[in-house]
């Protein structure tokens, strides 16, 4: 697919993540379009110059960008729209979506499946929207928002089975704390990305339970081969699974103590029950829904995967993770 | 080789790291030998029960254990002596030994090269003496000393060309807190554990440069890429980089708080000077002989190694660390 020499951009979502890309985007872009629900926050980031519940401390230079909370305005506007809501939110977001992307590059920044459906995001839009898979991207790596704001150089990788529409998009991604690559695998970085909220609410869970650090990196050793498993049989191509954008976001993601699926799991191994944990934490950690869609997924595939059967053991099956943890410490080496 | 069912066991060395190797050796088997060049620590370890300098919250069982500033008599008391000391010291520790060690079976659990000469610890023991390669072990995996004193879980990978060997030595380490497993790679388990200590230093430098965590996951996933190519070229039999022997040693010091390497490099990254560092720590870290014997052995190999490059820059060649990590995040991805 051709596209334009300056495509207009869109972004879906009002979270730090979406902030954060808006202010990446504004970088080097002239201009961009911004969609969130909720009127009263576009009113306050008008009047504020910037988000007025994320990442408040990055300005924004308000000529540059078009806000709307009207989804289907949005995507007439824009050639690239880029989705930063939890998966969770996002068939109801895009249930108003009356429009046709069958044109659009749709860019995925969500890290997570549909539930129930158990669908990564690309065949979401695939399957639901009629976009073709090649007009599809999947932004993936080590990236917390809040580092974004500090301008702490990042690195972000753009998948695409069509290199080039990846290469455009990263390019508009492109600035002095952001470098960009491409990769042809928009079914590995997803899964990737999924399981790695599911093996942080293990390392909290780990965590919680008092296990060290020298446990840790025997965890995240063994995690990192959990998921090249996976992977490689959902979509047996090529891979380094080293690569920064599967081993690197499974690193800042897990040994993060600002990571909420990490704070979860560390809840949990400390004995909340999962409700209370999630009432005192007041979400939901994504890892939670992966967890079952992983599982579920894998009842076709059979891959061996201890760390995610342990969590999903602990917070769907009631088991005590004390002595689920005790079992996994004996698969892992 | 054959071993006895129950091996006379000695430890060479009086440091923590010597002192979590007596406290695991001594849980499940009956006596250990322990040299420690001071007879001066030896007789305040026996008026103390513990360390007086390292690990002192682990109280021993004395009825278990023969102390001897003679490492010629530890060795005739043995069938399996572990050396347990900074590498630096090796050569001089072992100047004294004017018994064989060629019917021994000798375990380094020193991870570093021995300066000027770039030998790995085993080739140290089979050039200087004459012990066949079949008879070196190799304790590897992510194991803060620390952690052992609290009892919590680790796993210790050990290695050897002989893997019964390998595995009778790790038969006595196995106890509550303790899983062993084997590999048959004492190349590439010594050179990934030497490798470990620069990629440490180089965290440490980003780290004092105020780079962020999204960084750090992309040096990390960049460094077990470096570390594979450089073991690959060294010694190319198959193996998982992946295991926690490599990578699992790798994530426990680099993310560690408490390495020395780390430290050393996050105060070259603040614009201490090496000396001034080296002076403030009142120690040398290991990192940065081995990143000189690494960039020496490289001349010969040509692997392709930025961020080994980078670290022995700065260190031997005075370039600034600013300048020097700016052209490096020029090679990640």
């Amino acid at each position: 697919m051709e596209i334009p020499e300056k495509p207009r951009l869109g972004i879906v979502g009002g979270g730090s993540w979406a902030t954060a890309i808006a202010k990446i985007l504004t970088e080097t872009n002239d201009h961009i379009n911004w969609f969130m629900r909720n009127i009263d926050t576009i009113k306050a980031f008008r009047a504020l110059s910037h988000n007025p519940r994320y990442l408040c401390g990055v300005e924004f230079d308000l000529s540059k960008i078009t806000f709307t909370d009207d989804i289907n305005k949005l995507i007439g506007m824009c050639d690239v729209i880029i989705f930063a809501i939890p998966s969770a939110f996002l068939k109801n977001v895009t249930a108003n979506i009356t429009v046709s992307l069958q044109e659009k590059i749709v860019v995925s920044a969500i890290k997570g499946l549909i539930p129930n459906d158990n669908l990564i995001i690309g065949e979401f839009f695939n399957h639901y929207f009629k976009v073709p898979l090649e007009q599809i991207v999947v932004i993936s790596g080590p990236c917390h928002a809040e580092e974004i704001a500090l301008e702490r150089l990042s690195y972000l990788t753009f998948a695409s089975n069509d290199l080039k529409v990846a290469r455009r998009v990263a390019q508009t991604f492109d600035c002095h704390y952001v470098k960009t690559s491409i990769l042809d695998d928009i079914y590995g970085t997803e899964y990737a990305a999924v399981l790695k909220n599911v093996i942080a609410i293990a390392a909290g869970i780990c965590h919680g339970l008092r296990y060290g650090d020298n446990f840790q990196a025997v965890l995240i050793s063994n995690a990192i081969q959990e998921i090249e498993r996976f992977v490689a049989a959902v979509h047996p191509i090529h891979r380094d699974i080293k690569s920064s954008a599967y081993l690197g976001d499974l690193l800042v993601t897990a040994y993060s103590q600002f990571s909420r699926n990490r704070t979860f799991g560390t809840m949990i191994g400390k004995g909340y029950s999962v409700k209370s944990a999630q009432m005192e934490m007041l979400m939901i950690a994504e890892g939670y829904f992966a967890v079952k869609g992983i599982k579920e997924i894998n009842e076709h595939y059979n891959v061996h995967m201890p760390i995610t059967n342990a969590v999903y053991n602990i917070l769907y099956e009631r088991i005590s993770p004390t002595m689920e943890i005790r079992l996994l410490t004996e698969e892992l080496r």
